[in-house]
């Protein structure tokens, strides 16, 4: 993590240029300025002047420096924030979201035509993913340890895995002993055990409006009931609302949240919200279940902080996992479960045992050297281009009035379509022609987001991709009169 | 599998000598007439003679040919059956078992000592695995697959790996596709979801009087309810009393039993018992569960028949692992789900997603070719040699009334102490001097089985394990009066 303090230089230069304190036109202090201002070497200056260079926030002119480039313009609306009204409308929970059997559907239908070019993912391509470096650190976990393979497996995960995930958890703000993380399936086992905690069936669920379905089908297979609060596209989940549903519904027991990009907004809710949040779940004793999946990936490359760094009570119950940021192809996720700790370890045991060892070894290994910053800043870098090449062709290609968030980081695009036109009918069309999307109403139970697609930006942008999309805008444009 | 022809003739007069129809001091067909007889080659017939004779079964005289030995009897009388009106006598599901407070009660304890000989294990010791071929396995599988860690995980699990599965089944007498087949982290994940599928909190679930913990800590921590089926050491569950309890409890959703040696009982449900049971079920319309983790672990070669052989409309869940029979550390399991199997697919995917490919395509490597039944051929001598010799010892040591199983395969032994002494009394006292066996309170809300104990045979008999036996017996006996 040593050699990253270029990072810094450059977070603190980005931030000055998003927030207009740096005007586009504007010279950056000389390299020689750099390293006095901030106490580093030459290269590192460099090195961070380059970094903002590639990112397309700087451009070298011969001889004068580094001047601030004027940012391109996607010229698209941001998405609508949720109605005036929503939030004191308290929608009644959902008794039967019916969320499988639309997930089943869109599955089905999946199958039925190959695809082409897929934008439903919600995770980077395989070449994004450090598959060498992964593939040496369980080849030496193997020769190592291969007596894990046929030994009992260590109660709450491997102890030197969760004492790098307990290092590595400071940067978002916490601070949790590795005795206090739990090892698990992926985020998706992590929620699971989270919401079996502190619910029973027939409780209520608040989550943002829209979010992952995937959250919604674990809601709706532990036979939960889902309350869906309003979200702004810019700053979250409305906690005014939140605080209203808590006066008007007696059995919510957790509020679930995906603070930092979320699943499928893009959104960051903004550190004072994220503090309020947790002390009006606090103060209502309601369990704040929050999936911080995507905090890593911010294009500034200061990872967020986590709703848990407000926590002081115990009641947040964080979960995390590999999926997007290190490896889709390793089931590992981990979780703090706070004041039911024992509960969810109880649950855990009960449910699946747990986890192996070898693969915790691996990635303990690659997590715990600077190989795993590097790795991070590369795809922070990687995402943050594909998602800026694929907004530019959304904003040429799809019909006036498409309106389009701009995420900080992530891989996720979410698109509003003009005249409400139908995200199933789009969906459809589009998958006979071999493009895959997912279609807004599989994030919510309410059918307010009928008109919205969700577009990812994982996979390095291509010609196939740009085609994909503007044959996408063209299916779009035809559904409208 | 093709070099283990002289299994099958072993287990032929295996079997004809544990039935009688091979007294002992009776001759065993010349060699040469074993060739004639079955049609094999000189060194097959030879080693199914040498087979036998390892086992005890034969000895050789030279010159004479292969005679019947006498068994070793373990002087002791076998596990009482349970009382003859235990049937009639309906017994009323368990609301809150407290089986959790037990477990963590006996966990906390055992934290508290360490161990010096841990005979609670229910799976055999690391030696007993093939670690070198499994590490290989593995180290090949990385190799050719490093892509398998950066991409998407497989639906129901990597599909070479469920076509061995299929094969593999069919030696239990099943015919699952490999497309039947959901690849799980362990027995344990599958029995939830089993559970999960066919029944609603609430719901009551009929097992085995004793069961496995494990599978009363699954029924509490889904907040179902439990009703103990009195059952056989002989013959496993009463088909008789589950019929009764049909006609009494409205509510029974499942019935789930551990076929073959049974866990803690040891007993294999006889052929005929299995299509009762089956038939049963089917008839009720109530689910049947099966656990078959121990079922390749037959003393006799020949793999033991799952219930799911004689199910003809989908109304049997089949379950099992690789936790006893190859690989303790790693956490694959699978289920054949039968009429639910689409609503367990929904559940899998919402609980954890589906497993990672790399275990899977290491062991089906492995479990594809004839290392795996070597292994098990050699695990099952290891196995069968420890239990006698463990029973030897219990025979010799425990005081006069002592009552035990002898099960024909697997690595449990279940200790009946006269008197009535309390095992709870027993478990404590050995603890603090670092014995640890599973004591009979934690395999029964019911209360039963209190002056019992599971004694495990996994690891390789020694001096320190007949020592602690020794010294297990004076505990037992010194609470006598
Ligand atoms: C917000 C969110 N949570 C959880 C998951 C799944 O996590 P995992 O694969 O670690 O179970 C996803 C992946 O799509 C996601 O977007
Ligand atoms: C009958 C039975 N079922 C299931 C298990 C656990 O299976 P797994 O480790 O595959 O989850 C055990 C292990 O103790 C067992 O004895």
């Amino acid at each position: 993590m040593e050699d990253l303090l270029y990072l810094r230089v450059a977070g603190h230069y980005r931030r000055a240029i998003r927030s207009g304190v740096l005007a586009p036109g504007e010279r950056l202090p000389s390299v020689r300025a750099l390293m006095r201002l901030h106490q580093v070497s030459l290269s590192t200056a460099l090195q961070a002047c380059r970094s903002l260079e590639d990112e397309g926030l700087l451009e070298a002119r011969p001889r004068s420096g580094y001047f601030v480039l004027k940012p391109r313009r996607v010229a698209l609306q941001a998405v609508s924030e949720p109605e005036p009204g929503a939030a004191a409308m308290a929608p009644d929970p959902a008794p039967y979201s019916g969320i499988h059997d639309r997930v089943s559907d869109f599955v089905a239908k999946c199958e039925r035509y190959p695809v082409v070019t897929n934008l439903a993912l919600a995770f980077g391509a395989p070449e994004a993913y450090p598959q060498e470096a992964l593939k040496n650190a369980a080849l030496r976990a193997l020769r190592r340890h291969p007596e894990v393979l046929v030994s009992p497996v260590p109660p709450q995960g491997d102890p030197g895995f969760r004492a790098v995930l307990a290092r590595r958890a400071m940067a978002a703000g916490m601070s949790p002993t590795a005795d206090e993380i739990l090892v698990t399936h992926g985020c998706t086992e992590a929620i699971n055990l989270a919401l079996r905690a502190v619910a029973q069936p027939g409780d209520v669920i608040a989550v943002e409006s829209p979010t992952y379905f995937g959250l919604l089908q674990v809601i709706e297979s532990l036979g939960l009931r889902t309350l869906e609060i309003p979200t702004s596209p810019s700053r979250g989940m409305s906690v005014e609302a939140l605080e209203l549903a808590f006066q008007t519904h007696a059995r919510i027991k957790a509020v679930v949240v995906v603070p930092n990009f979320q699943n499928p907004l893009g959104c960051v809710m903004p550190d004072a919200e994220k503090a309020r949040l947790v002390a009006l779940c606090e103060g209502h004793q309601v369990a704040l279940v929050e999936d911080d999946i995507y905090g890593a990936l911010s294009d500034d490359d200061l990872p967020l902080k986590s709703c848990k760094a407000w926590d002081r009570s115990g009641n947040v119950i964080h979960c995390g996992s590999l999926h997007k940021t290190l490896a889709p192809g390793m089931r590992v996720g981990w979780m703090i479960g706070g004041r039911w700790q024992a509960r969810i370890r109880m649950l855990k045991h009960a449910q699946s045992r747990p986890n192996d060892a070898l693969a915790q070894i691996a990635i303990a290994e690659f997590m715990g050297s600077s190989a795993y910053d590097r790795h991070l800043v590369r795809l922070r870098r990687q995402l943050k281009a594909q998602r800026e090449r694929t907004a530019e062709a959304i904003a040429a290609h799809f019909p006036a009035g498409t309106r389009l968030n701009m995420p900080t980081g992530g891989m996720l695009l979410w698109v509003e379509m003009p005249g409400r036109r139908s995200s199933s009918e789009v969906f459809n069309t589009a998958l006979q022609e071999g493009i895959r999307v997912a279609p807004g109403m599989m994030f919510s139970n309410a059918g307010r987001f009928d008109h919205c697609l969700r577009i990812s930006c994982g996979a390095p942008f291509s010609e196939r991709i740009e085609t994909a999309l503007t044959r996408l805008a063209q299916i779009v444009a035809a559904g409208l009169d």
